[in-house]
């Protein structure tokens, strides 16, 4: 990254429908406010390896290392997601059409779930979280994610 | 893999629906049979590291190394498509809520789709192709994919 660049930021967006819960090498590690299912985001916090545009909104965006390293990560947060949750699917993705900067969502799918067997995008609007049962998920997976 | 395993082979539901345009070390990379939209599936010809369980689901059931090379592969079948078909967005996923065996969509996405700016899935039946176009589509992925 340049040294002139700006510094890299949470898209508003993603900002108001999440909880931050902490920083992997790359990515931020974000709950989505939706208690219908238990949903992670992944933003990696940096720039296109081409310059001139702001930031990452492609995965090929990303140089070649932190494509892998984005992988690494997935794979971590999806392990501890699917260990906590017990699903019976993960669901991992990334799409972007409506949000321009690059995050990878990482869902815990259950058969009986309010959209399954669907993809979780647009069939619900969002259900608040109780208060406490998010906490205890943020604490567990924050467990699961950096300690192992 | 175990010497014993049985041999690898594509889940009928993902034969009926696409056309194999070929194989990089890891994935089997097809063609969605759905003229709306540019859409190619991998489908990595492995089976799962902890033994018991018929092949691989999850991107979290394959060894760490092939984790890193589905990432290389996703980014050069991805490269491809974006520079074959202009797209506005990339939309890569791993869903698998219907079909168990494990496999990756990428897919072309242009803000006048006919799902834009939702995901695809489930949207619209899928369209069929015309056969000359879909032959050229395939000619040029072919030499973006394997030639570089």
């Amino acid at each position: 990254m340049p040294s002139d660049a700006p510094a890299w930021s949470l898209h508003s967006r993603l900002k108001e429908d999440t909880i931050d819960i902490g920083d992997l090498p790359l990515c931020r590690v974000l709950v989505i406010k939706d208690a219908h299912y238990p949903w992670l985001l992944l933003v990696p916090r940096r720039y296109e390896a081409v310059p001139r545009r702001y930031e990452a909104v492609e995965i090929i965006d990303l140089e070649e290392v932190e494509q892998a390293q984005l992988m690494t990560e997935i794979s971590r947060v999806a392990r501890a997601l699917k260990e906590i949750t017990k699903c019976d699917k993960l669901n991992i993705a990334a799409l972007g059409n409506l949000v321009p900067q690059l995050h990878v969502h990482v869902i815990a799918r259950r058969s009986g779930d309010v959209a399954w067997p669907r993809p979780v995008w647009g069939v619900m609007p969002p259900l608040a979280h109780d208060a406490e049962e998010v906490q205890n998920f943020i604490s567990t997976l924050r467990r699961k994610i950096w300690l192992g």
